[in-house]
């Protein structure tokens, strides 16, 4: 098992390529579409994306690239995509009308520092630009690859995964309880599927086959599981400071979590079985030295919170 | 020249066509994602895509597709693919922090008949589904046309395109005047570019050149642009049933205008010199029996307002 700090280095050390991606090719810099985008939301765009995410997603798409013996330098223009469209996911559940978050990230949301309309459009623009990178991965990539990858990508993020969940979210707010099997399912939808499609669309590009793609699809399905109870342990119990957000804000929001409904111990073990399945689908990749990465990631993810 | 007639008989049929395919395989129904959709956001993506429209952007689409001698049957799921991209986008510019508009088509609008949070992420939805729509093409049509017109239309309806023509748009509303220029590019990227996208990714599917893709080009510019100061010219001058809203809405919104700033006389002149300009792009086409509809729809767009 890679320890703490090696996973670090790599995420590190991944997250400073994208960023570097993003700075020179995203859609807050000009000089891929050769056209000219207005300052004012260029502005709004670079403000929600360069606000220190962890970038955990295109991590997972590049790491899966290397699983498979792909040249993830040409995956990282759809590894950068995905981080838009998961930027672009945050700016749009922080909107008044929807969990109305005034800070993210312990800076002011993108609504709160430029206003509704812009913060609207910035998403509106992180997504679409978003396909536009993920399609620009051709250029190295057979089109199959990519096209599918781009398949499977739109299939997590809109109406039956991340928009499906997030408005579930939304039904879900403010009420009693709900079962957990509903609990689990808008969260597989509105954080897992997204998750998912990363590590599916790393392994995609890479040229997996579909027998392959069903133990990654297995990993990111758990993870992302981890990823989401491991959340909800430490809205409760974390630091304020780390988060960027104050402790227990999920219940002043009227969310219901893990926590609420399984108490502080089962959401721990709930979280620790998650683990082991994410360890458990990629042992037949043990040899491999990118999936010391991977299956350390998916204890780094719940290990805050034991 | 074909007659108004026969242009809008090819445009119900082609309207037909895509309406189904929406109804049978879009986002709103289950059986292609074979995943679960919450029906709530079902209800107001459905409410929204099938609220009338003319089809105007796939029926480009499908009609390149066939003057470049390709099969529009094979080109469907990403003619439908642009309608949700439309619909989208008048989805979001009705929401209460952009233009603030209680009705659409004569119905009242997505957040009106629902909410605001919903309508937002039936907007977001559509967007996300749309390229699955798009991408799901690759089964019938080979893998480097369908990226190449999902590049092309990803362009078009970002940052650089439609959404960065929003942001000018919001930014330019309640102005007393802009230069004439600042009108023709807010408009050639907020209306123009998702109707000139939708001419070049019909042409791209059915393997166009480039030099054939230039014509295309000019073509869905000059129409973009007719087609905008007709609709300007008709919000001042049209009958408010026929619109499905009141008449001088444009002013009322504080909206620049064509004839706000060129009177009415002047408007009309430049409608038809765009009408020319469309015309004359698809001469080199002139022997093909879709070039009359192409050249054809141009007339018409205009016709309205002479």
């Amino acid at each position: 098992m890679m320890d703490e700090a090696a996973i670090k280095a790599i995420l590190a050390r991944d997250a400073e390529r994208v960023e570097t991606y993003l700075t020179n090719q995203g859609p807050q810099g000009n000089p891929l579409h050769g056209l000219e985008i207005p300052q004012g939301l260029a502005d709004a765009v670079a403000y929600s994306l360069m606000a220190g995410g962890k970038r955990l997603r295109p991590a997972l798409c590049l790491s899966f690239t290397r699983l498979f013996a792909g040249d993830d330098e040409k995956a990282l223009p759809f590894a950068a995509g995905i981080e838009c469209i998961h930027t672009y996911s945050l700016i749009h559940d922080d909107l008044p009308a929807m969990d109305n978050d005034d800070f993210r990230r312990g800076k002011p949301s993108c609504h709160k520092q430029f206003d509704e309309a812009t913060a609207i459009l910035a998403g509106d623009a992180l997504l679409t630009d978003a396909f536009f990178l993920m399609s620009s991965c051709a250029e190295s990539l057979p089109a199959e690859r990519v096209l599918q990858a781009i398949n499977r990508m739109a299939l997590a993020a809109g109406s039956a995964g991340m928009v499906g969940g997030q408005f579930l979210d939304m039904q879900y707010t403010g009420k009693q309880s709900i079962p957990l099997a509903a609990l689990r399912e808008m969260h597989a939808m509105k954080t897992g599927a997204l998750l998912q499609a990363s590590c599916l669309c790393g392994a995609l590009l890479a040229g997996a086959e579909n027998e392959e793609l069903k133990k990654v699809a297995a990993y990111g399905r758990a993870l992302g599981a981890a990823f989401q109870i491991a959340d909800d342990i430490l809205d409760e119990t974390g630091d304020a400071a780390a988060m960027g957000k104050p402790v227990g804000s999920d219940s002043a929001n009227g969310k219901i979590t893990y926590p609420s409904l399984l108490g502080l111990d089962e959401s721990r073990r709930l979280a620790e079985e998650e683990h082991q399945n994410a360890v458990s689908a990629l042992e037949p990749y043990a040899h491999h030295a990118e999936c010391a990465f991977l299956q350390g990631l998916a204890a780094y993810v719940v290990q805050r919170v034991q």
